[in-house]
């Protein structure tokens, strides 16, 4: 008789977004005539820049035509994304990182869920808190992550690192010794970062004890100070170290369209081993490659004029983002993020349970957000707001704030 | 110190297409004035149909207006396409599968690779021999399938199941009893199929002893034999005991475009766990959805001209088909698959080594195919052709053959 993997019925039920979609459904039933402002969820709404479109429509005119036809395409990634990625997102800043280190992929999800597999079972993890769940879970379902006590909302076999405002957001070194470290700067959902010397640190600890960083790159594009790495490849040693995963989503609006990468150097060894070498083979056997016509527009993102437009949507949501900032401000919270990020973490007033303070924005304001406790255990107390609604919405959702 | 999945290093190197690859770039350069003729890949060539490419343009002009802009899917994939997949695939064949029992994928290779996480560590996995590499590589990666054997070129825990002339390429059921038993129909690479009566024999088995069957039916469109069944579900108790895999890359020649999907009936359980949840888990922590644009694309394909289309691609090809099997036959050789499959599966003439044909066929008549042994050591002896190459270039390779 067939067995299951047993991992799977050790994770907790995700009910953050069914919860909040439930309350959401319930407070519109009862109250058919208020206008509900949704800065809960982290997609985005403007639609796909001009210079996307276009090369989407002309790479599926190709499609059509026997001769330019595209079937399956290198395991790898197209050559023209590569090679534009290892120049614009890595030369121009300096890190040194090949065309043939980067893996093009259908999104940073997939990728930052299916490198647990190229690790041995017994991998202990290290994640900050609070955390973007899939880094935990997909460690969960490979059974290395111990039993999960849902009274403190945490793994047995787990090493948390809180980032609070007492930490300023910013991870210690661990106590105990991880074999893997998943790092997402700038943070989902907290929207802080590090700058080049924090970050520095935990490239420097990762080398002295022999752990590999998992770094999540996905907001990277919201960066405006130059003191925060766009890459960890900008950090000395992290060649030896670091994965590095990046995501077309949240800077050229993708996340319906699906394009991401992760980079693998191949100074990443364990013995003799590349990681390069495990990650290209399961690339190959367990993946057939991002759609031709997707990543032919992920590659017009880097013209000249698919970079203008992508930076004219990341400042239209940065706007918002400081609307929100200088509203929630003005109002009297406490603000953390938002600056090179599109997240807003503000703290509850009072420190009010983050679910009661999300009751209370929808029930007496109408306006939607994510509760803290969400994302981990030190999220209690906090609360995220996104910057990826309308400019509208945004500025009526503060004012509603500004005169609670 | 991390260590490392150190089940990927057992796996040997996947040097099929890549010698293929070597062998026929030295023949061209040593040869540049010969025309070589393809018929090696399982790639198709023709573009994509009208209606198909009428509806990728719509679908991204609605990524290019706000009101109509699509961000992340629904992790099971967009509700119109799966109740058409529903209705037209599963209802009008008498097959009872839900919508919400489909879930869509970026093709059929991530699925059959990823699908054997959600079984526990013992599992014992059954194959065909000779087999597509994919099922026995995602389970050789989850350190099921015991240690290669480089002289047998089999896995110590692995079920072999022959398929060769001498049994009609119907495997018998296997002495050792399997947990998990992949079958492929119409099979890649024999091109050989199984009648419903054949099909409910394995349904009855797995039933019998607690065996999940995971059906890749990627080839169903090429079925025109009425006793060959289009999909497991065809057969009484499947329900229980079968997970079917279907891909849009051989029907509607998506090979570049990357669409798929996967059934896990809900009454297909471990004691009183759905396999359907553990699949469900997968896909929502995993994985991200398909592009909308190409769920979209993949919706016209079951539209009555998209239809239409789709069957014209298909008689083109196996056209192909009718002339490689019939050339075959009139230059004496013995000859498998074709008539409801694209590839064509013969018998090396004096029980030649596939890769001693191989390299007769490419240095005598300028033709590439598949050494069998690539499959599988049950392969040996074999070859494959395949029907996705021009009609022209493939009437001149039987020409080839026929005057050889």
């Amino acid at each position: 008789m067939f067995k299951i993997n047993e991992n799977y019925l050790k994770l907790p039920g995700s009910y953050l977004f069914s919860t909040i979609a439930k309350k959401v459904a319930e407070f519109t039933d009862a109250n058919p005539d208020k206008e509900i402002i949704r800065l809960g969820i982290g997609d985005v709404t403007l639609p796909l820049s001009k210079a996307v479109i276009e090369r989407l429509h002309s790479a599926v005119d190709e499609m059509a035509d026997q001769s330019t036809f595209k079937g399956y395409a290198p395991d790898l990634g197209y050559e023209f994304l590569r090679s534009t990625i290892a120049k614009e997102d890595y030369e121009k800043r300096g890190c040194q990182i090949a065309a043939d280190e980067i893996f093009i992929s259908d999104g940073a999800k997939s990728d930052s869920g299916n490198i647990a597999e190229i690790f041995a079972d017994d991998t202990r993890i290290a994640v900050t808190d609070p955390v973007y769940p899939v880094y935990v879970d997909s460690n969960a379902m490979a059974g290395r992550t111990g039993d999960y006590d849902p009274q403190t909302e945490m793994w047995s076999n787990v090493i948390y690192m809180p980032c609070t405002k007492e930490n300023d957001f910013v991870p210690e070194l661990p106590k105990e010794t991880p074999d893997v470290i998943y790092l997402c700067f700038p943070n989902n959902p907290t929207g802080t970062t590090l700058t080049k010397e924090q970050l520095q640190v935990w490239v420097d600890y990762a080398l002295k004890v022999g752990a590999v960083i998992i770094y999540d790159a996905a907001y990277e594009a919201y960066i405006s100070s130059p003191e925060v790495p766009h890459s960890i490849y900008e950090c000395a040693g992290a060649r030896e170290c670091a994965i590095e995963i990046r995501s077309f989503s949240k800077n050229a609006g993708f996340t319906g369209t699906r394009l991401g990468f992760t980079v693998v150097p191949k100074d990443l060894k364990c013995g003799d081993t590349m990681l390069h070498s495990l990650w290209a083979r399961r690339h190959g056997t367990k993946f057939n490659g991002a759609p031709y016509i997707i990543q032919a527009a992920g590659a017009a993102v880097y013209t000249d004029e698919g970079k203008k437009q992508t930076r004219e949507q990341i400042a239209y949501y940065m706007n918002n983002a400081k609307v929100i900032r200088e509203g929630l401000i003005s109002a009297g919270y406490e603000v953390f993020g938002g600056v090179d990020a599109p997240y807003i973490w503000l703290k509850t007033p009072e420190n009010m349970k983050s679910w009661d303070f999300f009751d209370y924005l929808l029930n007496e304001l109408y306006i939607v957000g994510t509760p803290g406790a969400g994302f981990g255990p030190s999220g209690e107390g906090y609360f995220r707001l996104t910057a990826f609604g309308s400019a509208e919405n945004t500025k009526i959702a503060m004012e509603r704030i500004k005169n609670a």
